[in-house]
């Protein structure tokens, strides 16, 4: 695409002492989703696969399941003053049959008219919209392939080595293999465009697969994981207290502080139980 | 509030080798922010401060531009089956005369109608809707003052200490002086609690300040200082170029890559520049 980073000159103080060399910068730009011709939301975005993000967010908020839900994707031609396509308006044409999002919903599906609205209630609504059940996937993951995605996530990283800025998302083969990687500032763009990629390749639901996050893992993190089949999540760093209730509702293995050969499991613990040499009971405070 | 964090039994792996000890999560719940009784928006957060992110939000969002534009906050009482109040829903009433946010438009307000999206549109936006200029804020900046901020603010992670997963946002004086540190697994909610607070302070424009945040520096960041009239932003890690153009476009000081002794400096150079030992003009690559 080309735009996925920017060249730009700063000024870098280093004890106190001043330079102006050029930095790379992530690109972020706004993306408009639209669904049959019709706004449905504006994400800020790093440009490239953006087919794959519009129809990722689709399958997170409900309202596409598999390939065959969507009949199109395509840039809506420029309506700026000189005629230009800004690339940055996607217009997503569901395959007939395909019940269009309802507008008077908000974004988030598991908004409520009621004051009944809490963790529980969310809970609830992803288990109510989800097509799929990751809980039920025989995958059996080994410690040791968990251990090695960082490192192979890392590895393809090509646009985070030069701005440092991106989030990654990757999909992993419970072997460890990489199928998709993609980048975005925003980490659950990131998501939905691996998700995006699986299903416009009739891949969804992912079963047999593992979602690796750099950061940290929340509620919709584990929410897009889930919508799109995925049995389990790995992230670099911590899980919130709803990320770890929602993947234990719903059957996914959720890992977190992936660090070398040591990490937490918050859900869905069985899955790697096989690889372990020794399970111990002790029960120690960390 | 008691709701900060969440205790929760895992399964820690080291090497092949389990045992299962406590570990201390973030919490997250979904929080549903009203107007004058009328649904806007679902965020998921962590709980606590939820009146100053309401507020905060509000600002960002151009509604509210000053402490008497509120005239009150109130949690909604429940409406579950037990009717219990979940403090998960909160309503803001408007003070006369100040117009509540148009239903019609989407969450983010740089929305357009037309395919015109585009980064330079949402630089407009914010140009068009911002309160404050904060180009014109004559706060001057030491550098050592910019390197003392991350650990000031570490230091006061009380919760980031024990969960790992929290972000933090820091509103300092010029001198580096911590005035509010708020934290939240959301970034741009940490920073709305924070703008929130000084709101219901009266305090906002926040003239003559510095906002730290953990992490990266997204364009929304950049616009919720902006909306605040916060003349400076610092980050741990890096910007992305949209960030950049709209500091760069406001007049606002951004800083990113801070680790120690050393920054790089994205936009409004200017008021670093008398805590400058010497000022080279080497213009390297890095």
């Amino acid at each position: 695409m080309g735009r996925v980073t920017s060249r730009r000159r700063v000024v870098r103080i280093v004890e106190g002492v001043a330079a102006e060399p050029i930095d790379t910068l992530a690109a972020e730009e706004p993306l408009e989703i639209r669904v049959n011709g019709r706004p449905l939301v504006v994400t800020m975005r790093t440009p490239g696969g953006d087919f794959d993000l519009a129809a990722g967010f689709l399958v997170s908020e409900g309202v596409v399941r598999r390939g065959q839900d969507i009949a199109g994707i395509r840039y809506c031609a420029g309506a700026t003053a000189d005629g230009a396509n800004t690339y940055n308006v996607v217009d997503v044409v569901l395959a007939a049959g395909v019940a269009p999002p309802d507008p008077s919903l908000e974004r988030n599906f598991y908004t409520t008219s009621s004051c009944g609205l809490c963790g529980k209630a969310s809970l609830d609504a992803v288990r109510t919209v989800a097509a799929w059940s990751v809980g039920d996937d025989p995958i059996r993951i080994d410690p040791a392939v968990v251990s090695s995605l960082p490192g192979t996530l890392r590895a393809a990283q090509r646009v985070f080595d030069r701005t440092g800025g991106l989030h990654a998302a990757g999909l992993f083969s419970a072997e460890g293999r990489l199928r998709c990687l993609r980048e975005d500032v925003g980490r659950h763009n990131a998501v939905d465009k691996v998700v995006g990629w699986a299903l416009r390749g009739s891949r969804v639901p992912l079963r047999d697969s593992i979602l690796m996050v750099s950061g940290r893992a929340s509620f919709e993190l584990v929410q897009k994981a889930v919508m799109a089949g995925i049995p389990a999540l790995a992230a670099v760093s911590a899980p919130s207290s709803l990320a770890a209730d929602l993947a234990e509702d719903a059957g996914l293995t959720l890992i977190g502080f992936l660090r070398g050969a040591s990490m937490n499991v918050y859900a869905g613990a069985h899955r790697l139980a096989s690889g372990l040499a020794e399970r111990t009971q002790t029960k120690t405070e960390i």
